[in-house]
């Protein structure tokens, strides 16, 4: 868990090949962001805006990616994602079939850069 | 080409397996959303809701499903594709490996929804 709203979590995914992977997960179950009125989406996307807002500043990818799929579990979520160029499945989305071994020093650095990630996120989600 | 306005374009995408998948392209070149300002972004969104909207209004999915990557294609865009459950890829994400042979009536059934989806985007889209 790395932030907490009254509407919302911030979650850091454990994925080995993805450390800088944050899941934005809306607390009331709804299934689609039109389920949703103006007000709670403009909400749900700034907090997906400072998500990607640290996800840059603080690890500097090559791309960040949005999506909002929900076909396995039907609750109302955003995955965040730091891209890298030698990622594992770069330039394919990361459910593509796997290009190669991710750097492990690449991977080492976005693990170490962790802590800080998630203080910036709890700061910017904290001022929305 | 579905609809334009004069900061970006609905485009019906052309792809066998999903008949209704529309991208929605922002005009001015940028990369990612978080190049937008904040009036940008909600104009953006509000664009994604109201093709979203059409979709489960007009085609009347079991998921929709939006991604905005950027990995191969850097120029800011949106995926919103209407998801069946015994569709290509079902409950997986259009880009793992396919599942299964989709069903030809619905596919069918879909395309001959494509003008009234169309006229519908527009309709929304213009009232933005």
């Amino acid at each position: 868990m790395v932030a907490r709203t009254p509407l919302l979590r911030a979650v850091l995914i454990d994925d080995p090949d993805y450390p800088a992977f944050v899941r934005v997960i809306w607390n009331a179950h709804v299934t689609e962001l039109s389920d949703l009125a103006e007000p709670e989406r403009a909400r749900l996307m700034l907090a997906v805006h400072a998500v990607e807002t640290a996800l840059r500043e603080v690890i500097k990818p090559d791309k960040i990616n949005l999506a909002s799929l929900g076909n396995q579990v039907p609750h109302l979520h955003w995955h965040v994602i730091a891209r890298f160029a030698g990622d594992a499945h770069f330039p394919q989305p990361i459910w593509a079939a796997r290009q190669r071994e991710p750097d492990a020093d690449r991977l080492a650095m976005c693990r170490q850069k962790l802590p800080a990630l998630r203080a910036r996120i709890i700061e910017l989600l904290s001022a929305d």
